[in-house]
């Protein structure tokens, strides 16, 4: 599939996590060749998890794959991703991380660049407006979903 | 509690990992308090998790918690930190990391350090010892863990 298509399945989980209740973010991740590999949505409120953000979802959907599975591969996901799922990115080798929107949160793309993985922001208008209706309905669930205790626009340093 | 009584959870983690036919790494989230947050091990194997990782686990068991339940908390972890685990920490704002050894395995040591957070190696040989032989006995599995294709002793550039 193209990046559109792929960046669809994020936006397509995102929402399942709205209407879930949940914090609205989602991710897909697509092998070298064009294949999905897994994807997921954060299941924070869903599952009472700190662990489940979109991207990191999209990896455990994935299950357990060899390094060479993550070769070029490609983490679709609609915000910004979090220290965490940074990490998570990093240290499955994936190679570049297309984000729909950065509007919202900031997190660790300046430190994705910085580790070799080619970083692509959408500026999508749809995935911005959901994250601000979410935040604006509950606000103390983004801040605990982000480890802060106030709304920040960024973790980058 | 205090550092030693929290380690040795960690350690009794690890051990169960092992004990199950897991990657064996075990860790526990102390608050600033010196109560237990949560404990957890890898579960690679045992849940066929990619995201399952010794911290990762303990902040899962840890469940919801407001960002100011991490504060001056501790992740004690019996091995070095990979990258998604090094940006969970970071994340949440763990103020200290507590590591059994390094020799087999350095991962996030410096990045914490440059964001924040102080850094304790124990250089304790139980777990060097521990991870050495799993490593012998299934060096795939070991490998997928950390997402290489061979044995690399450090992720840090
Ligand atoms: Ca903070
Ligand atoms: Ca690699
Ligand atoms: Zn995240
Ligand atoms: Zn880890």
């Amino acid at each position: 599939m193209n990046d559109q298509e792929a960046f669809a399945i994020a936006v397509e989980e995102a929402t399942i996590g709205y209407k879930e209740g949940g914090v609205p973010i989602g991710a897909a991740l697509i092998s070298r060749d064009g294949k999905l590999l897994g994807r997921g949505h954060n299941m924070r409120v869903q599952k009472g998890s700190a662990i489940h953000h979109g991207e990191t979802a999209a990896l455990e959907n994935s299950g357990r794959l060899p390094a060479s599975a993550y070769k070029g591969a490609t983490m679709f996901t609609t915000l910004s991703p979090c220290d965490m799922c940074t990490g998570a990115c990093i240290l499955y080798g994936i190679s570049r991380v297309v984000i729909g929107e950065n509007k919202t949160f900031v997190g660790g793309e300046a430190y994705l660049k910085q580790r070799g993985i080619e970083v692509v922001v959408m500026e999508n208008k749809e995935m911005q407006d959901l994250m601000e209706k979410f935040i604006k309905e509950k606000p103390e669930v983004w801040n605990e979903d982000i480890g802060e205790e106030e709304r920040v626009y960024s973790k980058e340093k």
